[in-house]
């Protein structure tokens, strides 16, 4: 996937990794792929506006936000703010700022996560807290954070500024609610979609909400769209923490059972709960509410899932938002994106990753 | 100190508080009180914007944040934006709002540097972090970041917007480059004044800046404002700095010693090393630069420091800086905030706590 890795290497080296073409059978397996091949030459540009960006005379800055940007992920929610601006003739220049500051939101949380959760890994690799220490990770998160909004002034649309502000508060509230519903067997599968809503979800919406705003296309257009982004956001975030339970991810070399040693109330285990016997409810309030964890419990915990037929209630709840989310895109100028943006919503629930 | 003190209370309890007046010794013996006596009714509304703002659905975020908030600190930055806003004649309710948005930041970061430094201690009472953990300490803190940023798009200045999200960034980019610095024996003058400029300081700037840019004022005036909080800023920097090795402030019941514990390199430790014997320079190698700390330790360094002239030195160097905001202040309009603005620079430097 081309664009996943960014180098942490200067602009030549940049220019010249940006300028490997895809092979196309790659491309086309993938919708994530299809979608940054057709949008390619945005992407390289919001590349480098996120390397341009992150910058700073104190070196640690760059170094430790490029060892966690560079690491890949799948900028999924960059490459939304550009596919909505394009679906509506938005002004690509614009949408490349605004793309970084949509990452650059979503780094800041990922490195201030992680040291909440005292994350192991992140991307494949160490987990920057681990690397450089959780000061340095808070004060880098901050400074991505301040970025963003920078970014965002220097765009001067004040509905952008309203937007992911206002995004940036619920993603923060959603954390704390996460936090607070940690450990709580009592928590309600309409509390679990609250706490995603907020802390996943809100991010995506307010990526897709940008392109019809600053191509100053109608209110339904950008509700249509934050709809969208919304909806796969939930389904996205619902599936993700079902693969924390499931052996394909371990496959790939991924950690599973980050959930469970921290007691995160999610969708299967939540699942789990509503048909539980007296024992199985008894070794869930041990282990999550407790946190009483012993070696084999996280085996025990699988098990219970993957037998109970729970994974497949999770993707159903997941499928029931993606579908949510194809209603809202359908009413989208019909285009390419349109069409590519269908089976990258379908991806971002069934990938093993 | 009225305006000190915000209850964690209804807003009913809360204007009961606010009604009531100070003794009329205690607003002239202080320049403190004396200005927010002043702009008293603006201070009110600054108190309530702040506890409307900072409330949210998840009962955690203003649990935490008004546990900080109602301990009380100074709220000197608040003060100093409806001050500057007043002097040049703009308009108080936009002041109001933006004066909380500046409270926030500084309290976003408040939360943020007591994670980093481990704190213990904050305005008196157990830190934060201590009494509600690491993990709600770090989100809150990026709520009220948001929140300031949701406050000042609600406001609608674009400039306010530039100046309030450059002087985050630098903020971040401070308190990093303090972490790279701590330790660092090698540390220079310059690049200590250069960090206080930027984490401290840069906020007193932007503060001071707002009120001339709402009130329409030319680019003089906000300049010379700006010039006039950023003086201020790293003179009262400097003064803390070297109030954490002075008993007075033990006597007042504060802790001191906790730069000296973290090795940060700071205005009384340069002084100190600049004529440094050979010995005295290694008890400095090993107690800041390796951390290497024996319970007498902090008293010995007092002692080097007080009987060497240094506290004199840096209260010095912290009248330069004084100076300088002074000669700034000189070009706001006459009148009787200015008047007092004047001696609130020196009881920054000046106060024992």
């Amino acid at each position: 996937m081309r664009f996943n890795l960014l180098p942490a290497a200067p602009k030549a080296d940049l220019k010249l990794y940006m300028s490997k073409p895809a092979a196309k059978q790659e491309q086309t397996a993938n919708p994530l792929n299809a979608l940054s091949a057709l949008l390619d030459s945005d992407m390289a540009a919001v590349n480098a506006k996120i390397i341009e960006q992150m910058d700073s005379p104190v070196k640690l800055i760059p170094q430790l936000a490029s060892y966690l940007i560079a690491a890949g992920g799948k900028r999924v929610r960059p490459l939304l703010t550009l596919a909505t601006t394009a679906m509506y003739d938005g002004e690509m220049t614009r949408a490349h700022r605004l793309a970084a500051s949509v990452e650059f939101i979503h780094t800041a949380t990922l490195l201030h996560d992680d040291v909440v959760d005292e994350s192991q890994q992140r991307r494949g690799q160490d987990a920057a807290n681990l690397v450089f220490g959780n000061q340095a990770s808070v004060l880098v998160g901050d400074f991505l954070f301040s970025r963003a909004f920078q970014l965002m002034t220097e765009d001067g649309s004040l509905e952008v500024l309203r937007i992911l502000s206002d995004a940036s508060a619920i993603i923060a509230q959603g954390e704390v609610m996460q936090l607070t519903t940690a450990n709580n067997l009592n928590t309600t599968m309409d509390e679990y979609i609250e706490v995603i809503k907020a802390k996943t979800a809100a991010l995506f919406a307010a990526a897709c909400e940008v392109g019809p705003v600053i191509a100053g296309a109608d209110t339904n257009a950008a509700k249509a769209m934050a709809e969208y982004g919304m909806n796969m956001g939930i389904a996205f975030q619902i599936a993700d923490d079902t693969l924390d339970y499931m052996a394909q991810r371990e496959q790939l070399g991924k950690t599973v059972g980050d959930d469970f040693r921290e007691g995160k109330m999610t969708a299967p285990v939540l699942f789990a709960l509503q048909n539980a016997s007296a024992e199985d409810k008894d070794f869930w309030t041990r282990t999550l509410s407790n946190r009483d964890i012993n070696e084999c419990d996280f085996d025990h915990a699988r098990t219970l899932i993957e037998q109970g037929g729970i994974i497949r209630q999770c993707f159903d709840l997941a499928y029931t938002y993606r579908d949510k989310a194809l209603e809202a895109l359908n009413q989208a100028p019909p285009c390419e994106i349109r069409d590519l943006l269908k089976p990258l919503t379908d991806y971002t629930i069934n990938r093993k990753s």
